[in-house]
């Protein structure tokens, strides 16, 4: 079980690193407005990538949750024990937050570097609704979206590791479905669709993103659920 | 059949939600001219990702098609049983129907939400010619560019899946294919070779989509013929 | 024979029409200096993913060249016969020629289009060097990053290729390595490493681009025959 | 030994070429501020793809290094014999500076080109800290950031390639890890975790980056080493 934990903590740190370090470090260098930045699309691609190659690397020690949404859809889908849960999530949580101190130690490195101001949306990566949303978005619409989008992320999981699809492709599939989820919601939540990064984040941006961090939990962990239950019957051949 | 048919809902609103709201939600994040947004590489990316990850979940139930002109031409090319087109287009279309109402929920939770205008080229992601192509191009040369691009589509379906192709690797190139055909086409009809999508976000854009709606399901039908016509051909060794 | 030329037609045509077709339609998309286009770097995805999309749909085929560079090259590294060489070349000619004409009918469609400037780099998507090189390249250059690119693109073919190379990713990794060939050179040649899109886009683009074509049959056929005498030597086990 | 070395050799020249070429030739075209340019996300993307397609190419002949950092930490991982190291890092340090100086010749002959200033930050795509980080970042951070990514590269690479991950998909988790460190860190260091690249340019941006260029060894090296040592504990099963 250790190596296990292990890998979970090493896992969602190289998810957190990456993506909100995409985010913090270079999604707008040069100043806004300067093409040279990566932008949202760069942000996308980085968390996407964090999983694609965290998973191929990591996948065969823990499974590569790297996110309680998953464990939790997993358990919910009838292909994890409840029993490994709480561990799990706890390593999640854990590594998430080593992430966000490593990456506060590098963007404090910087010249430009200005603590986060908790009543800015997106302050050191962090998730966010109404004031705190990139776009705005309200809370209706940002827990819609959460649950939505993790509903869908538990569909392509159990479906790109199911027995009858091509072995050796999920990391790719999963990768990307996260990339193609940060494509679609950054502007609206900033995206989470994992409270394990919402919380490894949210501790270093301040009292704004951890009054939020209730709906960080509740919706991806609703729409983890759901995915993992519809799916869990819609695998199953009826033919 | 059922659970087919839940596959291809769930599948072509997958691809909608995430094609169509990358779209609305992130091409022009931060306002027109802000290279945040994500532009049309990244709803492009975002079209294409949908496809790659819904294959892999799904295929294994459905075959993935999420999309009339591909059931058609899977047809037109000796490898989906006529008896089950029309279930899989309603059921395509109804997915793209729920994912433009799921969209306009979230859409509509910013504070810079407006209703689509429905003389706008784009609005809400609809496609369009003439005064409704995001580059202003005609009826004929939207139409030339739907039939091209979805009977090459299906010539990457058909090819990809052939049992003489690589085992495993069909939505890698499918989703990068349809990824290609929207950075080649969305300045000409915002991209629909896809007869359901263009509906799913119609009927939310307004009267002008609709108006043109008949050239988004004719063109790639007749496409997606074609190009099934050509590879049944085209895919029987002759040496 | 016929069908493996009709596969190389197809293939080629898909090249230019995606990758010539997302530059002169897209790359610029509205006006330049906005960064809704997809840029140099959408370009350069588009142009890999023909190949990688084409390589998997038509690779069992005709073994996916569309290239008389790659053709050359395979020969050159013990992989080809000579005899099929010239009717490959046709129908890559053909078929890149053909991709010219259609695109040429889609883009003429637009309100905004103008006739090449035949003194303008880049015109129509065409490659040139000097005067018609996008960053103003000396013809030194120019030659001397063809021959490179195309010898080195060669190496990953034949490499990626190889007996002893995991079966079935080939098509990734040539697709994407002409991707990368494009971020770099794009600036230097408008990249060609393919003396076939060369071609077929110059006939439409004028007279400046013709009068330059020499450097783009000349420069990949020698990288390519290069890239394939290395790799012939090193490819095979001293061990 | 002699085509392994040869294989580096090659490889690593493309790995700087594709990448700093990139940088130098693409990244900021048309112009700072012009959004056709590539920017770091194409830069990210480029240097991954070298990997990706060169470790297809050649992995199979030499096992595709391209870098001292993962030299040694393959050796740490217990993966690389200690007797090959030195001939390994010579031919790699050999085929960056190759490619630094075709670089070199390609980049001169463009009208705009001025021989790189030594005490700009990323002059000639050269890595660096304090004044010539591209953000400013202090020697702690920069050495922090290139300790913590390499270390975490060796740990995808040694994951990716272990007996019990999914065969061949190697090539595409580690060429990816380096364009998600890229679009991490490029801002940080322009990004090396790889002497080897670091030396190849620098010898050619001048005596800033050449001043620098210990930390560009000593940072990757250590990284690289911890990294082995982790995943060498890890990666063994201990349930």
């Amino acid at each position: 079980m250790g190596k296990r934990l292990i890998a979970e903590f090493l896992g969602t740190f190289w998810l957190v690193l990456g993506g909100c370090g995409s985010a913090v470090l270079a999604a707008n260098f040069g100043g806004e407005g300067n093409p040279l930045g990566i932008g949202l699309l760069g942000v996308s691609l980085a968390f996407g990538l964090t999983v694609l190659t965290g998973a191929y690397a990591l996948g065969h020690i823990s499974g590569a949750h790297f996110n309680p949404a998953v464990s939790l859809g997993l358990w919910a889908g009838g292909r994890f024990p409840l029993k490994d849960l709480v561990p799990y999530v706890v390593a999640q949580v854990v590594g998430a937050i080593f992430a966000g101190w490593v990456l506060w130690q590098v963007a404090s490195g910087s010249p430009d570097f200005v603590a986060p101001d908790p009543a800015a949306a997106g302050a050191f990566a962090s998730n966010g609704f109404d004031a705190l949303s990139p776009g705005g978005y309200t809370v209706a619409a940002a827990f819609l979206c959460e649950v939505v989008l993790t509903a869908m992320f538990l569909v392509v999981i159990l479906g790109a590791t199911h027995a009858r699809a091509p072995a050796g492709f999920a990391p790719i599939a999963i990768g990307l479905a996260l990339t193609l989820i940060h494509l679609i919601s950054i502007p609206v939540t900033n995206t989470s669709v994992n409270p394990a990064r919402s919380t490894g984040v949210a501790l270093f941006a301040g009292s704004g993103a951890i009054g939020q961090l209730w709906l960080f939990w509740l919706a991806p962990l609703v729409g983890g659920a759901l995915g993992g239950v519809i799916y869990r019957w819609l695998g199953e051949p009826d033919r």
